[in-house]
Parts: structure tokens; C-alpha cells; sequence
């Protein structure tokens, strides 16, 4: 018995998330199937992070366990064979039997796209929010920087969490600004902003709020320093709205060697 | 009675094209219907370029006429509230009776996407063509070169082309190498190439014919000199492949102010 280490990159727009359901497609039942057309198994993978409903990925990560004497770098190729044109396996490799993609330390970098445009831009409607208003990228990165350090983001949490502590680390928020296009006259003005945000864990909904604060920061609705109020406050009211799932990525999860 | 133009983005991947079929959902027809619901008319869009099944537009341009006493510029969000999320009229204006956009000096931008990545990236399935290899942008470049000025691109044209002459100004080929994500570690050889082409007019499927020789001078298989021998053959197959359609975006048309 060995344990596999998958990397999956999807587009959430067709799933009702990761985590299997009893109605609905999952990005866990496509991946259970396609493994068990190579190996013949039955198995259930273990998701890093069970990403919400429309949500995507570059980089989740699942493992599972088998009896296949396939070497663990070839199931990429092998399971891609196996898989909807919406999923595929960038990765894989044999880990320690130990290893529990939720039990260790991780760095994990999500990001939110938003594209401020006057006309729905149709290309981007399932990877970004279109908002039709032009936003304040200077004050977006001043209302960031009170996010960065070891805080309790209880106001950045759905009060639904689960979570035994509300206090998370973040390392970094980057903001970028460029243009959608600018040899398409009559979309010259639309800007695409990505949201990049690299922290040691993360609450529920928590990206998507900081994400929904920031875009009204930029709009002029919030100031930057309100932000600090927010966290001040350890209150899901106090901070700015959800933004929609199609917006957000998880890109990446950096497990420690030692872990795996 | 009043002329009105329309500039139309859309997402071509669930589309027969432009052209109404007998069977099948074109943009040509969601644009007829989205009209009706404003006017109460019953009109036909003519189109500027009648795009293939699964291309895409930034700035594609239809014409219309109408009794409605709605201003120009108020047609754009009129038509957008009965129009589905992936199509998006981007701008509208009144323009003269006798404008017709297929009988116009017009200077098209198209863009070709390819990502060439060892793994399947989900997110650009329907609007990059993905490649496994590496590509040689400079090889492709130079290749590109004996692609500007007037040629006759014969041997770049659907040999089902109706078109009176094959003879075409192309004004420039700009090809763009970025890098997918640099923030996903195992995508991070993963690069985007957006090959850039614009000229007076193109043949039928000119621009994926020139795509996809060019991926396969970038890939090694064709020299960039070979590109002058197959213009002067004036034969299809002399040419290289033709990239598949969901790499293709219309960016945009200027038409002369003249002519409006």
C-alpha cells in the first residue's frame, strides 16, 4: 500500500464543489472515478481544501491510497485519461503513508479576480466579478497592509466556520492592476484585478470577504483604515461584503518536505 | 427609421458561430432576439464578420435598423438586459443609413491564444489552444515577419474560400510570451502565447491557418523560411495546420470615421 499525492487544477463553474454531495457534481466524486478507472480501486480522496461551490483551482492538492505498482509520477498522465476537460492532474508523486493534506503546516496563496468594466465582459464571467465601477488600486494596497501579520480575522469568517481558533497569519496581499485589453477600442477602460493573498490557513469565506472589503475600499465606499476597525471588532458585521465564488483561485498549497 | 451600431463581445464556446443554422444557437440569433425584446421589431442583424463555431469576439460589429426613438448610446444596456451572460453588446451609436460593415476599409485585429503547458490547464480549455511543447518565440516571430505587407496568402486560406482575390495587407504580427502563473509551482513552466495579427481584411480561416504554422515553426517541426515558400506557393498545403477555433478572438474593427 502506498500512498499518492495528487496536484489538481479545475475550473469550479460546473461543480458544486469539492466536497462530495448527494445531488450534484463534485470535484472528489470525478477524481474518485477517474482513479478508479486506473487502478480498478475503490477509494475516496482526502482534499486539502474543500473549496466552495464555483470555485477554482491551480493547485489543491489530494491524496489517496493503493495497491497499484504504477510509479507515483505517471498517475498524472494516467488519471488525466479519465477525467472531464474541466479537471486535470498537474502533479503527482508517491508521499509518506503519514501524510494528511490538513494535518500540516502549509502555505496556501489564493487569488481574487475582479474585472472593473461598464459592459460584462463575457469572456471573464465564470474566473472573475465584474463590478461596473472604476476602483483605487493605491487604496486597496493601503486597506491590505492592515490584513498582514498574525490576527484574529473573526470578522472575515462566515459565522458559520467550524474553526477552534479564528486566528490565522497572512503573509502577504498583492494587488494588481492591468488592462484587459487595450487594442479593443470600446474595452480600453476595463481593468482586471487580481487579489493575491498568502497565508498559513484560511476561515471559511474568508478570501472572498477580504476580497468583497478591498473592492469597496477601492470603490470609495470604505476607507482604508475602516480595516483595522474590522478586525478590531472580532465580528462578521463589522467587515465588508462576500464576493462571488467565480472570482477566486486557489493557486497554490506549499506543504514542508518534512511533512510529506 | 435609423441605422445603429453595435459592438459585441462574446464567449463562442456554446455557439454554432455567427451565422443563424437551421439548427443550433448562433450570436446573430440571441442578438435578433435580444433586439425584439427592446424594440417589439423584428430585425436581422448584419454582421461585420461571421465568425465560426467556437471563436470568440472583444469587438465584433452588427448593424440594425429601427423605427424606436431609443438614442444610440442607450441601446448597449437596453439590449444587455435580454441578452445570456455570454454575450455582451460593449458599446452602441446611430451611424449613417448606408453604412454596411462588410462594404468597408476596415482594419481587423485578431488574437490567437495558445498555452503551452506539459498538463492540460482547465481554465483556458475554451479559449487557448493547449500545446504540450515548448515553443521557440523567437523562431516564431521571424517566421511572422514574412507575413507582413501584401501578399497573396492563397496558401493561407480554407481551400472552400468564396473570396474574388486572395490578396491581403496584413499591417503587423505581434507575438507575446508570458508566463501562466508564476505563483502555481507546478505550472510554472507553463507559458501563455497570444500571437497578435492585424490587416485590412483575412480570408477564410486565415488567421488559424497562420497560428498554426506558427506553433509549429515555435515547436521545430517548420523553419521561419519555409514561410516564404509557402506564400509563394500559392497551395493550401504548403501551409500548416489550421489551430482549432476556441484560440480565436475577434479583438476589434476600425472602420474610418468617413464611412460612418
Amino acid at each position: 500500500m502506498k500512498r499518492i499525492k495528487l496536484t489538481v487544477a479545475y475550473d469550479g463553474t460546473n461543480y458544486c464543489g469539492w466536497q462530495i454531495q448527494p445531488n450534484g457534481n463534485t470535484i472528489e466524486s470525478v477524481l474518485d472515478k477517474g482513479i478508479k478507472c486506473v487502478t480498478g480501486e475503490d477509494v475516496h480522496v482526502i482534499g486539502a481544501s474543500r473549496t466552495d461551490a464555483g470555485v477554482s483551482a491551480l493547485g489543491n492538492v489530494a491524496v489517496f491510497d493503493t495497491e497499484s505498482m504504477i510509479p507515483g509520477d505517471r498517475f498524472a498522465y494516467a488519471i488525466n485519461q479519465h477525467l472531464p476537460d474541466d479537471v486535470s492532474v498537474v502533479d503527482s508523486c508517491e508521499v509518506s503513508p503519514d501524510f494528511h493534506p490538513r494535518h500540516c503546516n502549509t502555505v496556501k496563496t489564493y487569488e481574487y479576480k475582479i474585472v472593473s468594466s461598464r459592459f460584462p465582459v463575457p469572456q471573464l464571467r465564470n474566473s472573475a466579478w465584474n463590478v461596473p465601477y472604476s476602483l483605487d488600486v493605491d487604496k486597496m494596497r493601503q486597506a491590505a497592509q492592515y490584513l498582514v501579520g498574525e490576527h484574529d480575522f473573526k470578522s472575515f469568517a462566515c459565522v458559520r466556520t467550524s474553526a477552534e481558533t479564528t486566528i490565522r497569519t497572512i503573509f502577504s496581499v498583492e494587488i494588481e492592476k492591468t488592462p484587459f485589453n487595450t487594442k479593443s477600442s470600446h474595452l480600453a477602460d476595463s481593468y482586471v484585478y487580481v487579489i493575491r493573498v498568502t497565508g498559513n490557513g484560511f476561515l471559511y469565506n474568508m478570501v472572498r470577504i477580504i476580497a468583497g472589503t478591498l473592492m469597496q475600499v477601492g470603490k470609495g465606499q470604505l476607507q482604508p483604515q475602516d480595516v483595522k476597525e474590522m478586525l478590531d471588532a472580532k465580528d462578521r458585521t463589522a467587515a465588508g461584503q462576500t464576493a462571488p465564488p467565480q472570482g477566486l483561485t486557489l493557486v497554490n498549497i506549499y506543504f514542508e518536505e518534512s511533512e510529506m
